[in-house]
């Protein structure tokens, strides 16, 4: 009998047929003597009906009021997912981020977990009951409802994995694993049946999508063993079977390492680009620049800055695309004139494209080999910015497909490994 | 300076235009120096599209995992009021039942408020800011989210008035105060200006439906100026105009008793009537009766029994028709062989016709003027209950709008006081 922690996002919960199904799913590993913590997103939709209501009453809604509605949406899913268990003869009991507790710290739409009390769902599961709890939020010291932001329901899931020192965290969602690239990109991408954590930060991170990369990170750092699977395979496939489809995240694999180079060629349309010109290469600069944006809250991607000439540097970092108007206007007002830049300079029609693999760390020539191959497709590369396993580029949006599908090619990752 | 409590039904915050006219009310209220508590109820429609999703998970549903989906309706509506307040200029602060906190007992989707904890709203009333909360819910001593029932939020409302000790509670609502009967039924029905709480109880209970009836009990027990008035009219209405619409519910008027007898004819669809045939006249039976059914959570509302004959008699009752399967299960299962009774028989097809007024308790012929009056619309009396203000009898549904137009008339209740 083992602790085993479910995840099931919008889709997976879209409709009440759908919930029955999960409920169908759930039953199947009780039945197999497991304990199960369930945690479930918002109804497809619904999250974008609130926020639009919200955005109807007040054009850039209050952070606080804004997640007082928007965690409704996980709320109605816990309920109805705890119905449809007991409808099945099956005890469950749902827990709203508040009552579980999950606490977090104030940062309203995107606040941060600090802790998880165990107790509550402990005492259930030892009753033999299924938990049921709402993805995405948490509550502040001050018994202020908050939300961890978009796709904090994988958070979610992976810190309960955490606390409650889980077998394995299952993640159900509508693809059935990570791939060698976008399949809606390039037609021969591959499904990969393990990945590093580390790889995965880097492809969750570049916009693979199919996990928030706060959840990886997580997972990382407490080694929850974190798997990727179907939702929407039939509710009833044999547990051996299920309990090995999709991807494996684990922990840095040596043998792995031999195979292959490359996991995988990720890209995020959603980049912007931003400039400090004129910037003088002293001490503190990279502070002031990103200090007011981080106190903003604004998350910063890329960062790069060129040895100085002449005692003068340029400073480039990338943001989402929907903060950059914001990141401009706090530049502009509180550290253009501050530092003494000469302009601010952006452009929000950017994407970034990535080459990720841990096999990169001891093989040389992955970075030249990937500038060689953009040069040939004749795409400019605006910004570069390299780890030990990853390479990144910046380049106009209209080439980003065409640069995704020539390096998945260029890197035979249409290839089995 | 006054602290008043506003409350605003589903149809007063049906969409974000009516939500900003609310804000807009409440600031003209703001305007003048007032403080103000505001409660709202979910967005009309939302309560029945929940109920729905629930019962198309599960037939009759978990009343726990009920109250989790069903409070989010009232969650929703008070984020989006203190967006809409805040869009305005004004400080504003969102409560649950929860965060108030509104504790009650622990009978999920019909729970009774014990206590309400003051102190976080006074300090958001003092540092300025306008108080949102959530109607119809609250929350139980194990932390569980608790609603009242439908209309709760009317309950909600007295209760953080009467908590507060505020000057008035205001019932803003689509009626622009109490009739004399149902204007849909009666077309010369006229609007009282006052009306006692005894009278205002008697009508809410029969289904004059502007307020709930735990709202005016705990309004009458604890003496809070209650008003009924429009949500409609121009929120720009000025103030002293609009302080003194609607119906104000009020303490006992020994003058209004000698002006007029008869305050109103009220009615409810809803009935169902249940006699136990055959039951022995000894002391406790009642209790055996109603005891089971008083369990199983069941509202009972006539209950009569006449004098025994040869030691036995029949026990009828009425209760709420949604409830009448569940109260005859009850009796048969629990209540019949136990007690010895010979039958016990049911009519779902019943309506309840009352006449009001505090008046009626200094002159005599009222209910032999009523029964006189249905009689000469052949119109047969199947049950009669009396208190001291008010006579109230069961008819088959199909005769209660003429016999509520005949009632009407007369006691002349179409001609002003």
């Amino acid at each position: 009998m083992a602790l085993i922690v479910h995840k099931y996002g919008g889709t997976s919960v879209g409709s009440a047929e759908r919930i029955k199904a999960v409920a169908q799913r759930v039953a199947k590993w009780q039945a197999a003597g497991h304990q199960l913590v369930v945690v479930v997103s918002a109804m497809s939709g619904e999250t974008n009906r609130l926020l639009g209501l919200a955005r109807a009453v007040q054009p850039e809604p209050d952070p606080r009021e804004l997640d007082v509605v928007a965690s409704t949406g996980e709320q109605v899913t816990i309920g109805l997912l705890a119905m449809a268990l007991k409808q099945r003869g099956l005890p469950a009991k749902s827990f709203t981020g508040a009552q579980v507790r999950i606490l977090t710290d104030s940062a309203f739409t995107k606040a941060r977990i600090r802790q998880i009390d165990v107790e509550p769902m402990r005492y259930e599961l030892a009753r033999g009951s299924v938990v049921v709890v709402a993805g995405f939020q948490g509550v502040d010291e001050a018994g202020d409802i908050t939300t961890l932001g978009r796709g904090g329901s994988d958070t979610t899931a992976v810190a309960l994995a955490a606390a409650l020192r889980a077998h394995e965290c299952l993640i159900y969602t509508d693809v059935d694993g990570v791939y060698t690239a976008d399949p809606r990109v390039v037609s021969d991408a591959r499904r990969l049946a393990t990945v590093t954590f580390e790889e995965m930060l880097e492809l969750a991170s570049l916009g693979s999508k199919v996990l928030q990369i706060r959840s990886v990170e997580f997972a990382g750092k407490y080694k929850v063993p974190l798997r990727v699977l179907s939702s929407l395979s039939d509710p009833d496939t044999p547990l051996a079977e299920e309990s090995t489809s999709g991807t494996l995240i684990t922990l840095e694999d040596d043998q792995k390492m031999e195979e292959a180079i490359i996991s995988g060629v990720a890209f995020n349309r959603d980049e912007a680009k931003i400039t400090v010109v004129g910037v003088p290469d002293r001490p503190g600069v990279a502070y002031a620049i990103l200090g007011p944006i981080g106190e903003a809250n604004i998350d910063v991607d890329m960062i790069i800055q060129n040895a100085g000439v002449d005692g003068m540097t340029d400073f480039s970092f990338t943001v989402n695309r929907g903060e950059f108007q914001k990141a401009l206007e706090v530049l502009n007002t509180r550290v253009k004139d501050h530092i003494k830049a000469s302009e601010i300079r952006g452009d929000n029609k950017v994407c970034k494209v990535s080459l990720v693999g841990v096999g990169m760390r001891t093989h040389a020539g992955v970075a030249s080999k990937m500038f060689r191959t953009l040069a040939e497709e004749g795409i400019n590369i605006q910004m570069i910015s390299t780890s030990e396993i990853k390479v990144a580029v910046v380049v106009d949006e209209k080439h980003v497909e065409r640069a995704v599908r020539a390096l998945h090619r260029a890197f035979d990752l249409d290839q089995a490994a």
